[in-house]
């Protein structure tokens, strides 16, 4: 199999957590040796061992037949147990990431220094970092003392749109709407989706900078907006509408140590962020103009019952992926 | 990687050609060296090379470095190569097949009796032939002189899915549904789709032994239901209709070689055979208890213009891929 063949999984991988890393990008990596398939990782959440890192880990278990007895996640610790190998361990492995390594000590130690280090055979790189000043990882493995062949640029274009959100919050907010809908495109029947779909929301929920739901949708299907399928703290809220008056039994009122905002003002979408929105036909025509990327719900049911929604909008379908029993379609707005 | 990788890699290549190896089963093959993959391939259509074989042709090309020289689709000239080869050629080879081997001779000669002469190290099994009379496979494997691994049951219900058509076409139609959507399930706007979904509708088209079509449609979009697009001669149509009054010059009247039946009784469903339905909601609603399966071209846009279709459905999503721009979903009608 190709260099393209061992991208694709480490894209696929990324994408189970693309934007459950905010505010880092979704990166995934492979590790290959003589063909072989040691290990297919993805950077899972901030601040946490990134995805190189992790796949050097799972092939050191896989090379060894044995099983690491730290935290994986913790990244000092990681690249610490990864520095006191043997430099040539993984010398006939190579290794595919979707994202130039890092080059400089953030969060985490520089993966390009790691991988300087410890003389792969060869390093695959997908799309080198296009952000000023983040880039040069690529140069720190090439000047090592027994340089891997160093290729960069394969799926580039597949790379790019995994990387988009995280280079979109850099310069203003990310915006993503969210829908459930049946597969004839009916939304609004409650709890369309199936569980896992539910938690995945929940999950964006969490890492997400604001939750934004139409002022409607509040007041018909007087929501809650936490996370409680994943365990984690809920998100502060901004309710997009002309009226302050809402009930305030309304539950998502009533959630401790949430900020809620009533607005009709989206200018704090000029902010670098991560902004989910939660809503249906009427938020789909009032954010058209700022929406960013569409993630799709779609459940396993054709339905006569629940409403269909109007809009017109051209769409770039980038991943997709089943979550439980429903399908889970990643798309882009074009001409946004 | 486990069996389950490998499997699920020879699970999506069969897929590809799901429907068009009629009235042959879509089967897919992988083929392993010490971890590596060595070829991914799937059978294609009925009366060539099976996937094992075209899997075997393959890992040869990538052991050996060469090209075979033959077609490698004409399964004897194929079965005659790899039986010259030295028997322990692939000895330190695996090899993954959806579908138990073929025990008997047909149009091909049996892979079974192929596999154990080569004197793989393993064969791994998605699933034992179900159909009386057929299995014996892996008896006949296992009976040579030097057994290799034999495994089955690797991911069996998702090879059971890939199987399902295969099974209903031997007792009665099998009905796929073929729909084309925007993704918020708006249909009928003429060419929806991508170029590469036409194309394979027009491929759907050249195999089937019928395609049953509604009056409406007849009159209304005036269609041809050739095979253009693939060069492949039309298929025999049935329109569904109480009347039997349609315009003579509707471009479908005048295709050549091709027998038109106007009719509403379906008892022609209970002959073993491959049906293609195209149409709308009206078609969708009088079909409903003979769908078997609907197959979704998935456009990436939104519409406020097309027409929305009402039906109640519950369904299993068993396969997607994108096609073109557009996303591929094949599902079954749960219930029926």
């Amino acid at each position: 199999m190709g260099d393209r063949f061992y991208m694709q999984l480490a894209l696929d991988e990324a994408w189970k957590y693309q934007l459950l890393t905010y505010p880092n990008p979704a990166v995934g990596a492979v590790v290959v040796k003589d063909g072989a398939i040691l290990s297919i990782e993805a950077h899972q959440k901030a601040g946490t061992s990134h995805a190189e890192v992790l796949a050097l880990l799972s092939a050191y278990e896989t090379l060894s037949q044995t099983t690491i007895d730290f935290d994986r996640f913790d990244a000092q610790k990681a690249h610490e147990f990864l520095r006191q190998l043997p430099n040539d361990f993984f010398s006939s492995c190579s290794i595919y990431v979707t994202l130039e390594p890092c080059a400089h000590r953030g969060k985490t130690p520089s993966c390009a220094m790691l991988l300087q280090y410890l003389r792969l055979k060869a390093v695959i790189v997908g799309m080198k970092d296009p952000i000023a000043g983040h880039g040069g990882g690529v140069e720190i493995i090439r000047s090592g003392s027994n340089v891997p062949i160093v290729k960069t640029g394969v799926l580039e274009d597949a790379c790019k749109a995994l990387l988009e959100p995280f280079l979109l919050w850099q310069e203003r907010a990310f915006v993503l709407f969210k829908l459930a809908q049946t597969t004839n495109g009916r939304i609004g029947g409650g709890y369309l989706s199936s569980k896992e779909s539910l938690r995945h929301v929940h999950r964006l929920r969490s890492v997400c900078d604001r939750l934004l739901i139409g002022g409607n949708t509040v007041r018909v299907d007087r929501p809650t907006l936490d996370c409680r399928f994943v365990g984690a703290l809920p998100p502060n809220v901004t309710i997009y509408s002309k009226s302050e008056t809402f009930d305030s039994e309304i539950p998502l009122f009533g959630i401790e140590g949430r900020e809620v905002t009533i607005t009709q003002k989206l200018d704090f979408l000029d902010k670098p962020s991560f902004i989910l929105v939660e809503g249906g036909e009427g938020m789909l025509n009032a954010l058209q103009g700022h929406i960013d990327w569409l993630l799709i719900y779609q459940t396993p049911k054709l339905s006569s019952n629940e409403l269909s929604y109007n809009i017109d909008m051209n769409l770039t379908f980038l991943h997709q992926r089943n979550i439980g029993v429903d399908l889970m379609i990643w798309s882009r707005q074009l001409g946004n």
